[in-house]
């Protein structure tokens, strides 16, 4: 009584779990690379792809004549099990495995083609009627479909979960700034005080900054929906109908929703996978863009009492295990070390991207992986600082109107009625005996009361309102 | 009738599930940082290392009089189930926390006290007889508390895990480069055939490069035996018994067989993780001589026939889902990604450690999840490799006469006997010519036959067994 | 009689060489700051940026009726020097000295002013007719100035010098793809023997790649268009004409041919540099894809004897000092190395890139120094690689034919017509007993000879022409 | 009449500049590697080093009996001019050339030869009486020679350069925590508020780190200290007496007095360079540990009235050219710039590092490059931090005072006598009501004046002196 059966592969016969759909191939696969098993499995988004690429693959093929239509609609029944995530337990595969994701393709083809038996009523590990290589990978190489898959999951995830969690911390941010847009405040260059800005302003070009992140996230998109399918082994589309790649990624392209084609060149689509170093570099980009604006909230909110103070966060938990009734940007943190994490995977993206060799690229996996890491967590932390930070943000108004009343460099104002140099000497003098700027000027004989208040009008100097 | 209870730290009452042993604060981390929650919770390392802590701060509290004894054994028997794995389940955080780890420790002692309370007969959540804050964590912050525990943990991790299973590769590829040591053939640069060296000689190199990664790690153990612990809140030991760093640290020691002592300087213990950092570098050194080896295996295993083929690699899975027969060097190609992930990790640890600020680096948790990473990863594939590929590495010795046979730069060995400008004109003209370096040295008429014999001798020129 | 003359800042009097132009903060600059002085001074391309701005503003503020014609003619003139490299010997200073380039930006108002006031009869370092701040800097703060010229210098050294280096070098090779049109050889994949390809094919690739890097590149171009004049100390345009920012924009665009605008929100233009993250990116990008390439000129045309050897590149000096004859792939060492010091120099971008605070980024040298290193050494390279070896890259015809001839991933030809499984096995059979592939299919008694000549045809594999 | 003469190598003829001493092979790199000319030329430290290197070869050839007395000391003279600094306008190459460096090696061989044959009354270009391979390079190859230079200039300017320069700026710091001993302040974490520490603490954490840093360079130091030579070609050390690394490595060591020996393994010498990869983590965890001191001291100094203001920095020139009276952390800036820089450079020095294939790693010069600059900048911006910022720091003590005093966290004080809960308590009501500590201490009932001023003393707080 044996709870495994038999699977063969072109290299013989394996045991595999009774109760599982998978086959030989993957069942080596989970012998041979246990690495990371706790961490490294792919997750919904690559297995979704595969669904989706499987399902496409066999509507092509069987418009194309090259597959019968019964045993394509077994496999599309089948991949679409996959895709809504019924056999996600099917996929015990890990991102270190061989770098074309052979595996992983096969792993779909295998649990595609004995569900698919199933389905008809055959005995899986028979692969008939349907067969893992000839049917389900018809007119396929793992080394167009695994970066095929990849560009599927990378762009669903982009439109899935980054534009709506980022955005939505964007759009708060924006609403935040008009609602400060009359809050006069020192501005700060160098971490000195500078001419005033409006609340409004400063966190303006946080909005602004994150567009620039989006916006690069949206440049990088053409070359994502350009897919490798149609390439098989080498580019060549070798054993694939000529039209193969075309209608496949019109499938693609109707299942997804998103413009998806296939690539022009498909050798390049196979021995290198720059749209998704493009793509980590503008999630790079992102991330720099919210470090600072994360940064930029836990100084100014930094004190309360010994610090800059001028905004106020959320209390979300208690700071400390030791000292008792403090409260810490902690949203602010988290999303921090997002980036820095966000920092590593882009080198790593960057890296593999590099090291191609000839028809192919063999840090496939660990580049998807890493990029759709990236992905999910920029999403996740923003949503979560969205929630428990952003919308909470309020300024300190009596801290900001001390600190704009005592800051020196409303000086500046001076400048075109007395000059940089009589300007400069003010200022200075204002330092040195602590004087208020008002009282330096008046005193230095270049500037009369009358004149001060009409020159040095903080609100005015930020221009705000345009 | 609810399945929940209520919970209370300092900012008020939270509902937990019924059921765990958590507390407050763990259950508002929970509810505030839902960040990657599928692949980021805390894994056994840094768990145990908590239990670790705590068991060792507690017995060091009732060794100073700062606890009462019983107390502290009750501290002791939830601690050592932590310790154990029994209640992992109870440890729901994420990395992306506060940058402090002050959530995972409060749900260190929040479990503990709880779990300790249930040992003594009372109410969770009643926080008597055993506290959190002023029981568990006794003599404690976050700030000092979680980056012992990230010591530990690294520690304990190298240890368990990396040291054994690089070591068990290098091992193996110092036995085959003895079975090799008279195996002569082409060496190779600027991937250009050069001189002869031994198949032993080659692998041999591989095998310093590892011995070299692991030296650099060893060097980096004493900078993490150095812990934080007593420092408490911002390095003074504020709170703390004088000695408690010490002696908590003599306790961790013992626990854990390590040679742990308190850190010389708490403050910079609190604020900066550049143990973290070196630790890091030389996983990243060792990761780079893994991906060097891996290549070397993959060249000379390149072909079979269109390529080097020198080396012959265990088959141990079909290599392609369209090329039938077709075999991979996938361990290599694993391993390989895995050392590309070790790269970025190492770059969010050296940014994240570069960002601290006065008295605290706020990146602890994302830090010590990437070192721990690397770990596991080099380790698993290490272990991977070692069982799949390298223990079955063989010379293709027919193509490594042919290949050595042809070799021109055999040629250098007549430097010494007529000087470097006429070898050159020889060399040049057989590879010209397409003749064999011999027809060429005799016809230059600079060289006899028995000359030719005696002073080419790719054996000795590879002075092995010198 | 002294070699020195007093200028004269806010800060009091100091001594500057009395035959320059520069003064006192330059010359404070120039001693506080003795950092990478033979290697980090500022060069062609960022001085030439600060006399387009400067002469950019002074016509923008004479339009806009901020300055007297007259002083705005005479800064022209001078400005006219700074951008023709007349005095490029004036500006000493270096990338490492104040962060927001306030130091460079001054020695150009120094410059000018002086020179101006030379042009005007006055006396060096007098401030009249022109003064430094008050006129050369009129309506501009270091703020928005330095990121201007560095937003000039870039984008004008991307199109003088990479767009026409690495479009030669693209290309020489498409040439080359289309010469080998014709040439069918081994695939590989994984580094092993794959389905044929054309050379034409393969070259291609490395075209489309280099394609891509640079479709990324002008991607980025947008975001460099976008200038921070204007938007002077803080982003609010204080004490600059409203106009200004949008008149000197257009004036720098019709100096320099390029679409340059005014940023749309000038304090996102000062406090970060996302524009430049990018470009770094597209720059790494593009190195990733010429590495790839090198790397596969290298392998391919590796041996002569012991390697894969399918292509020869120009031999252009002797490849070693000790071994006569060897010729090395040195083009193709020298551009993998300048691409890992684009790797690196794009790291330094995005770690400043995310470092800035409040309404500054103070790494701006910083960042605005390693862009423009990456272009530099990404065209030079370019240029010396297609000169010296790309345009010379031939097939070594027999041994692509003999290695094809032995090829057995032919085999895939017989899928569509014996299935999968059977060709594996032919395959495999072949390589065990070191049978060609067409006796190992005759002897399996799947495929009569007449059959495998019909199916297996290299040429019709590669689908080239298609 | 020309101003040329030919010179000849293994290629043929080549027209070299007349009165330059280097030959053929050198002009042939000229010509070849146009490559970033004005800024990547090889400067002193790698001259000296090849200088130093080829004394000591020829000093051990002529112990050994492979090179005649005479020839030996000609050579000897030669190169101690270029060790003295003599003959740097006879290195024209650059980093970016073969990725062994042969051209270098081979520059100092010809320059060496043709200088010794002057100094011997010959003709240059005669190779006679000492050739530039058979006698200059006797027993060496660019493999072993190279890296052997790369590790003296490395040794030679830690020693020189950097541990003076750091070590010094170290001890300032330390001179400015002891005087500052007894100043006791606000702590900071999360950059909020927290327990006091005296400024002496804060700043001797800044010593520990940079110690810290020290000592993982000179845990480096070791693998620097392995030298290639003798390894020749591939690490066989074909060519060579079997001693002749041994020798010359002895009198490295004895030229520049380091504990210079030959590597154990010269194969690993070649092939990888992971000593330097260890030396660059080293320089980029010390680069960390300055960054963060160099925001620490800005941000501390950041103000002066809007800002934290606790320190006083020099003001060492005008920091604005808009904004009259302003003074910036320029020497913070530039440090940090550079440590941004050095971040980079590692970047490209562990890419590179992990390139290496079979005998050789050919990124040697990029390698060598990277970490001498990183050396270089390091060794600057610290002695310019030194000079005109640390040595300058002073506490604004009014300021210090204040804000302690408004410090709620002294509230920790209280958790031994109250508990962690009830001190939590009178902390948020002294934040919600603007009171100071004192006065929500009495108010809650749990606290005595009397107590109040017995346990909380700022300066027990610290523990300093303890």
């Amino acid at each position: 009584m044996s709870a495994t059966r038999s699977e063969t592969d072109s290299m013989g016969s394996v045991e595999v779990p009774a109760e599982r759909y998978w086959g030989a191939q993957t069942q080596r696969s989970v012998e041979h690379f246990p690495i990371g098993v706790a961490r490294f499995r792919w997750q919904r988004p690559m297995i979704r792809a595969l669904g989706v690429l499987k399902r496409a693959a066999a509507e092509a093929n069987a418009e194309l004549g090259e597959l019968p239509v019964d045993l394509a609609l077994l496999i599309v029944r089948a991949a679409d099990e996959v895709i809504a995530g019924q056999l996600d337990g099917e996929f015990p595969l890990v991102v270190f495995q061989t770098g074309s994701g052979t595996q992983s393709n096969m792993n779909a083809n295998e649990v595609i083609a004995n569900r698919a038996i199933e389905l008809a009523g055959g005995v899986r590990g028979s692969k008939s009627p349907v067969h893992p290589n000839d049917h389900v990978n018809r007119g396929q190489s793992s080394n167009d479909t695994f970066p095929t898959a990849m560009h599927i999951a990378v762009v669903e995830q982009i439109h899935a979960r980054l534009f709506p969690a980022v955005g939505a911390l964007r759009d708060t941010l924006a609403e935040r700034a008009a609602c400060f847009a009359d809050v006069v405040k020192t501005g700060r260059t160098h971490l000195q005080d500078a001419t005033p800005v409006t609340l409004g302003q400063e966190i303006g070009a946080w909005v602004s900054q994150i567009d620039f992140g989006l916006a690069a996230l949206r440049n990088a998109l053409p070359g994502l929906h350009a897919l490798a399918i149609g390439g098989t082994a080498v580019g060549t589309g070798l054993n694939a109908h000529p039209r193969f790649g075309e209608v496949a990624a019109a499938r693609i392209a109707a299942l997804t929703g998103q413009p998806f084609v296939d690539a022009e060149d498909k050798f390049f689509a196979l021995a290198a996978h720059d749209a998704l170093v493009q793509t980590s570099a503008a999630l790079r980009t992102l991330a720099g863009g919210l470090l600072k604006m994360a940064n930029d909230v836990r100084w100014l909110s930094s004190g309360p009492r010994c610090g800059i103070g001028e905004l106020r966060i959320p209390e979300n938990e208690p700071g400390s295990s030791i000292m008792p009734g403090k409260v810490n940007p902690t949203q602010c943190e988290a999303l921090t070390m997002v980036c820095a994490q966000v920092f590593g995977n882009d080198a790593t993206v960057a890296f593999a991207g590099s090291q191609g060799n000839f028809q192919l690229n063999v840090y496939k996996p660990v580049m998807a992986h890493n990029v759709l890491e990236s992905i999910e967590l920029l999403a996740d932390a923003s949503e979560a600082f969205e929630h428990h930070c952003a919308r909470g943000i309020e300024p300190a108004r009596e801290r900001i109107a001390a600190n704009l009343e005592a800051n020196l460099m409303l000086v500046t104002a001076l400048n075109p009625h007395i000059g940089y140099d009589r300007a400069a000497a003010i200022a200075k003098q204002a330092h040195k005996e602590g004087l208020s700027l008002r009282e330096a000027a008046l005193a230095s004989g270049f500037v009369s009361a009358q004149d001060y208040d009409r020159w040095v009008v903080p609100l005015e100097m930020t221009h705000a309102g345009g």
